[in-house]
């Protein structure tokens, strides 16, 4: 490996992680909005995902550079196809939080009405499994990425109730409709979160050990 | 070019041609089932999803194979890269067409309900623009590519009117809860393949003319 490509993966980890750190603050932002019903921050939160969205396109021309330049083998071009990925699904959960943030207006009236499934595990769990992934990805560590696929049925388990439950309220209480429509779009939202901190942690592992284990468990 | 890697990169289009087919097969089918409520499709749907998951592993492994083996540059760099991600849209496709076909259960009993948007372009809309999408795949083409772009706001749209008029609705109508939900839920799905088709639309467009046209306009 020459000193000049060396220095271009080392350049493309920086970015990456540059990047997950973007994500991580937005979707925190955007979590921590919810619980306390705070709008003020949903400009900051879509300006964000701007330069997250500027930051991606960058991410993806220094690995097509490096492909073309270099043209790596082995565990090198697994590294840089992993980071294509999951550059992908990174700016897709800047997406999803910019979405779960412009639900707080209409959840922000409905103070104290009952949430019918475990909100806080809904926003907790797949904030940890970004967090988690991404110190997978750092460590290029396949059992660090093993254990975000484990709490991913979690999270698939409590939106299905949400989606339950919430269908019987929308029925019993006709004046919350706006509140149970927003909270069922923030535990959606929420789920694909936690499919695409799955889908990196799966890449991780593929990349890393060549196991397969995609498709095993997928979206509702 | 070698003739043995010729040979490879036309196994890799055939292959990518072979996946859209089945992808537009299966949404096709999904949608026929929502407008004649046919439920007796479902099972087949979920079937040819696991033939579709399966399948985009194998494009994937081939894409690898090729970069690994033949280290690409230049034309056929842009086309495996594309390949890699267009891969990855058409199998969410698969998986969202699956969604969609979920749903109908739940609308079979409301066969004369009012459905407060333009069902008819939602359903034919994001088909066009998959099929469309494939055909600017086949053809390398950036022009017939950005067809597919055009359409993506009317979808848009349609998704953001039947959003607001079904809130209004569930609140008027709580009789007829399940039914409204289920048809949210159909034309979020339905949305979302819009999106996917416009990722792959942008890819090509990328790929051919390295001009980059993404998050113009993002998801709702």
């Amino acid at each position: 490996m020459t000193r000049h490509f060396e220095n271009e993966i080392d350049r493309l980890k920086k970015m990456i992680l540059h990047l997950t750190a973007m994500v991580e603050g937005s979707l925190e932002k955007s979590v921590m909005a919810i619980i306390n019903r705070d709008v003020s921050v949903v400009e900051q939160i879509k300006a964000v995902d701007i330069e997250i969205d500027n930051y991606e396109v960058e991410v993806e021309e220094e690995c097509l550079k490096i492909l073309a330049l270099h043209q790596p083998v082995a565990a090198d071009l697994r590294f840089v196809i992993a980071v294509l990925k999951i550059n992908n699904d990174l700016e897709r959960i800047g997406d999803l939080s910019v979405n779960i943030s412009k639900r707080i207006k209409d959840l922000a009236p409905f103070t104290n009405s009952k949430v019918p499934f475990d909100i806080d595990k809904m926003l907790s769990i797949p904030m940890q499994m970004v967090k988690d992934a991404s110190d997978a990805l750092i460590a290029w560590d396949a059992d660090k990425a093993k254990t975000v696929l484990k709490t991913d049925n979690t999270i698939d388990t409590i939106h299905k109730k949400a989606y339950k439950e919430i269908k019987k309220l929308l029925k019993q209480e006709p004046d919350f409709v706006p509140f149970y429509v927003s909270l069922l779009s923030v535990s959606r939202n929420l789920e694909r979160i936690a499919d695409h901190a799955t889908n990196i942690a799966e890449d991780i592992i593929y990349m890393v050990s060549g196991e397969i284990i995609r498709h095993q468990s997928e979206e509702e």
